[in-house]
């Protein structure tokens, strides 16, 4: 790293490297450069982040329109810095300047708790007498305390002790060998950490103990597979190569492919950013967000039982899905020909690493694009769609989250999520009641239910940054069967209902009417179809937030209480849960209500607006499940509607092509390696 | 094809092949012989149908369990032959004993209309004088009706004219150029066509005229690309090859595969059938599904104004999604190691004749099965998936459906339906509004509201035949925020309503709980779970049939007016808007609606059961659908739960396994193909 680094300043100073692009994140050279800023007025700091300061969106915008002539937006740092007695320091740093721009105590908040936060507590907790008696109690002898183990978390919320002490709760588990799965053998109490003196402050034990699982263990990993027949041999191998090398381009983070250009940044919140994403229409680049990224997520846990109320994770906010994320390896992650890209962050000490192959790009074959045969003569066109996937993988204690940003040829975005690791796990007895609060998936082994709600947020920037939001549902036509305006009952239509004001933004999902959102431009209309250019909002997995209006995670995860809220665009508004999430009570709601609530009546029609959205699924686990859960699925796409005056994409290349009149062409873009399974002989379309 | 036959005469002959599979669809010569023995005793007909009489599921369930000795099931074809007068024959041929069994005239029935039923009419419409005068209406000279075209549908139903004579509507379109697209010049009226008499009988002409379009062309094909500025030159092939051959094995048309087996139908109505699909569980091959198809689709549309209301289009029930499979293009349609199966059927004249590759088998990469990295150690498991996809397409006229079922690894059965091709357009005149029922989507083209809705017909065998559907809601615990039950209001829970007869097994969709509906065996319970063994339907894209109660759509696609309905195993029961569609009223509504009114209180606890499941898109179009469509995708899944005692895919070799204490494993199944797109190192993960 240090090598890297040399070679970035000396590239610098040598002009061979452009400055980076406003939007880039900070490099490692930045972040220490902030830190050392920082140092020079401040001492005795752990550092919890240092991440570009993103400039203001009127700056970006002025600078992109004239960059020869409106100022260079400078590379600025955000500083979060934890002191002694939890103290917590906001401040900003002007890289481009060299100076602190504003450094402050931010009282009765805690900052998320990082990847090096968590690796303190496993040892302290098995070193802790009170635990170690708990142990006892459950049936693990002091010797075997090396076989106990801690997901630490943040607390949540927890009544009793507050915000202003940071403090992580430690979920407990059980190897009886060091290979063995933990998640087999959760321990039914629970430490409270204190992670200002580093000591166990409290044991949350439940009435009924639940002695440790005798059961045997339940392995997934390839020992546990051969010692149960081994692993089955007739898979053959599929090879996926681009011999001719990939179809996009990297200009610095600018990725341009199949008419779409973008700008890939990476945060330790939110992971993946997409920043000034804008479509080629035969020759006009025409900006369609402005910035996309997953903002924030929860977690909650369905069983009431205390203290599992506090099992709601935010895995973004309270942990980062930045500083979660995997260092990726071709072959196994991704397959194909890919492009990496890494990430780098602050550490405790204010050094700067990184990880390597954060994010993965790479092209896949994405089946037909479009085709048409005409019966009465055979003519026929095929063409195959390829897709483009920007993506990454977080670990959030035992669960994977992986993400999935897919560019379609036709003008679409989607956002796919898959779900794997492993379950959230709890102790239980030999015939206990679940009580319907969760699934025993092995024995003795309790899976509670839970949700996964992800909160996506969408700056449209639909041929401009002015937009509004309508909500869209299939509506039945007025007149009753029979009547001359309905005479066969069958008229229908799309009910478009104008969201006028932050508080009619807020909106809950209508499966019946296959309710839809559309970022439309009002001021900018379709000449075919007289509508407004818009980009249209389809999403499917949309469960309402189950806890109870008033509880602690409706209070917390108040951008969880409906599937969109539509607010005025704020350069300060990018996390709906809040910037410093853990221990956030939720009185008052952070980030999203407490925005809505201080100007309900903003209007948010034709002016700069942001969508956020809620989805996810609710997950009542079941022994497949376990020990690892095969992936599943979520997906959700940004549409084009009356955006384009015809399909996009007929310029792709078609496999196949005749008409009427005889002409045929295309093939181009057929492989010549397509083959029969079973026959030796290579049969093209293309006679 | 008269050789293939003789070589398959002969291949019984020597004993080379065994006899067919009881479930195979019937061979061209077994159409042949059964059309010969309708004509030892009928003359002067047509054929419509001659497919295979599926045997009574009792009858095959002994077979199965003892093919030694029970009784293998004759080979049957049911016949369906037209005759004049528009006679209507049903017939069951038993080609074992190579008699009739049953030949009976059914009155007041249309049985569906083939490709050849279709290519007739506009031959005769282009000569019509009437439709020769209505061209000269609308601004097209009698010398130019070879530019006229039309798409014959069904009439579908028109109380004006009735069942007892056999129907079609044309819809009209003009082409400039014999290469260009008709659907950019849809013509207003509509001739209504005796396909007995082979006459026009009636032309729909509207209060308000509408002259034949002057805006230039808007066509797909190539040569109108390169006039346009020819296709983009900037996509890169990608290759996918399987040089070790495919992972399936092919047994007749039993498929086996990654634990799975599956016997694969088609027939003219329903396409792909998939029957008798088992999973091995660790050698035991469970059984999960007699029987899946899709059995039944409709598509009405939302536009009021006569006639369009005829516009609702049953394409399997009056067209037949087999009778419109596409022959298939290795490269094009279907890319890697393909296997392909052809279909044989019927024509009017009684030879069979065959679809070559009517049916894609192939397999694909599918990203990640399932991964997990320990936060603590970095030990890692990363296990990459496959899938096998079973597939046809089908041109119904203007819109392409491709029909996709997925099998994975995980035991999760996936079916995706991708839309492509054209949509169907109505004339509108400049200015002319469209009330909302359209989308103007290029100048002159209305295209209208619409709906696809799918019927999927579930024949579960969950670990044997008898199943109970539950209902399935995410649902708040009792017990208010504060409550000792409920303090912090987190709880929630599956909330499980048993369907237990027929009138209770009617439900709809409910998108806020996250409704689902899991088939299960009732009598077999999960070891861990202690819950019954489940498949369950998870399904999103499910609208409320849009047509009005007691209107045209509503009456005949009974269907379609609940998301779910559950009925008691019948053999007869398969089509659930009737055995013939066409020309029904809807009063009786056919099929399911009248299945259950026989018997509204019938149990379906604990019994052999079918699930019908409908579910699709609403469709208002917008420009970019035009001329030709992007493929838009939906998608469900049936997901085993409780059925398997732990993940059931653990023994796919990883692509990396490592354990805390060290020990690597895992790669076998790394292609050392994947390349870094911009550098031309290979580095492999697996060091
Ligand atoms: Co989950
Ligand atoms: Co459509």
């Amino acid at each position: 790293m240090a090598l890297d680094r040399l070679k970035q300043v000396a590239g610098h100073a040598a002009g061979t490297m452009g400055p980076p692009h406003p939007l880039d994140p900070l490099s490692e050279a930045e972040i220490e450069a902030a830190v050392a800023i920082v140092r020079k007025e401040y001492a005795n700091l752990h550092f919890n982040a240092v991440a570009l300061w993103e400039p203001r969106k009127t700056d970006m915008f002025a600078w992109l329109a004239d960059p020869k002539n409106a100022p260079r937006p400078h590379r600025v740092a955000d500083v979060v810095a934890i002191g002694k007695g939890s103290k917590v320091f906001d401040g900003v740093v002007d890289l481009t300047e060299g100076k602190i721009v504003s450094w402050k105590i931010t009282q009765g908040v805690q900052p998320l708790i990082t990847m090096e936060d968590l690796q303190i507590v496993e040892g302290i907790v098995r070193r802790d007498p009170k635990v170690i008696e708990q142990c006892g109690i459950i049936g693990i002898p002091p010797e075997d305390m090396d076989k106990v183990y801690c997901d630490p978390w943040t607390i949540g919320y927890d009544e009793r002790f507050g915000t202003s002490i940071r403090l992580q709760q430690a979920l407990m588990y059980y190897r009886p060998h060091i290979d063995d799965c933990q998640y087999t053998y959760p321990l039914d109490f629970c430490p409270v950490f204190n992670a200002d003196t580093h000591e166990v402050i409290h044991i949350d034990v439940p009435k009924v103990r639940r002695p440790v699982s005798k059961a045997p263990p339940n392995n997934y990993h390839a020992a546990a597979i051969e010692a149960e027949g081994g692993f089955r041999n007739d898979l053959k191998p599929i090879n996926i190569t681009q011999p001719e090398g990939v179809s996009f381009k990297m200009d610095g983070r600018v990725l341009s492919w199949q008419n779409w250009k973008v700008h890939i940044g990476f945060n330790y919140r939110e992971g993946i950013v997409l920043n000034n994403i804008t479509f080629n229409d035969k020759g006009t680049e025409r900006p369609v967000f402005w910035r996309l990224s997953l903002a924030e997520m929860v977690v909650p846990y369905g069983n009431p039982e205390h203290p599992h109320q506090r099992k709601h994770a935010f895995d973004l906010g309270e942990y980062g899905g930045g500083y979660m994320t995997n260092s990726l390896s071709l072959g196994c992650d991704c397959k194909g020909a890919i492009h990496y890209m890494d990430a780098a962050f602050v550490n405790r000490a204010g050094a700067a690493e990184t990880i390597k192959n954060a994010i993965c790009i790479h092209e896949e074959d994405a089946g037909i694009l479009f085709k048409h045969s005409d019966f009465r003569d055979n003519s026929c066109t095929v063409t195959r769609a390829r897709k483009l996937i920007v993506s990454h993988i977080f670990t959030a204690a035992n669960y994977e989250y992986c993400v999935y940003w897919i560019f379609h040829q036709d003008g679409t975005i989607q956002l796919e999520i898959k779900l794997t690791g492993i379950l959230n796990t709890y102790a239980m007895n030999e015939g206990e009641d679940t009580h319907g609060w969760g699934t025993e998936v092995y024995p003795g082994v309790n899976a509670h239910n839970h949700q996964h709600l992800f909160c996506l947020r969408v700056d449209p920037n639909i041929d401009g940054p002015n937009n509004t939001v309508f909500q869209v549902d299939a509506a039945r036509g007025p007149g009753e069967v029979g009547s001359a305006e309905n005479k066969y009952g069958n008229a229908f239509y799309a009910a478009k209902k104008k969201l006028s004001t932050a508080g009619e933004g807020m909106c809950d999902y209508n499966g019946e009417t296959s309710r839809t959102w559309e970022m439309a431009n009002t001021n900018k209309i379709n000449p075919y179809s007289k509508k407004p250019v818009t980009y249209k909002l389809v999403s499917r997995e949309v469960p309402t937030l189950l806890p109870k209006e008033g509880g602690l995670v409706w209070k917390r995860a108040g951008f969880a209480r409906h599937a969109v809220h539509v607010t005025k665009y704020s350069d300060d508004q990018i996390h709906p849960a809040g910037r410093h999430v853990p221990q956030t009570s939720g009185e008052p709601s952070q980030g999203l209500p407490m925005w809505i609530a201080q100007n309900p009546s903003a209007s948010i029609d034709n002016t700069d607006v942001v969508l956020w959205h809620t989805f996810g699924i609710t997950h009542f686990p079941s022994p497949e499940d376990f020990p690892v859960m095969p992936a599943e699925p979520m997906t959700l796409l940004l549409r084009p509607r009356n955006f384009f005056t015809k399909n996009p994409c007929l310029d792709v290349p078609p496999s196949y092509c005749s008409v009427p009149s005889g002409v045929k062409q295309g093939g181009a873009l057929v492989d010549q390696l397509s083959r029969l399974a079973f026959d030796d002989e290579k049969k093209s379309c293309c006679k």
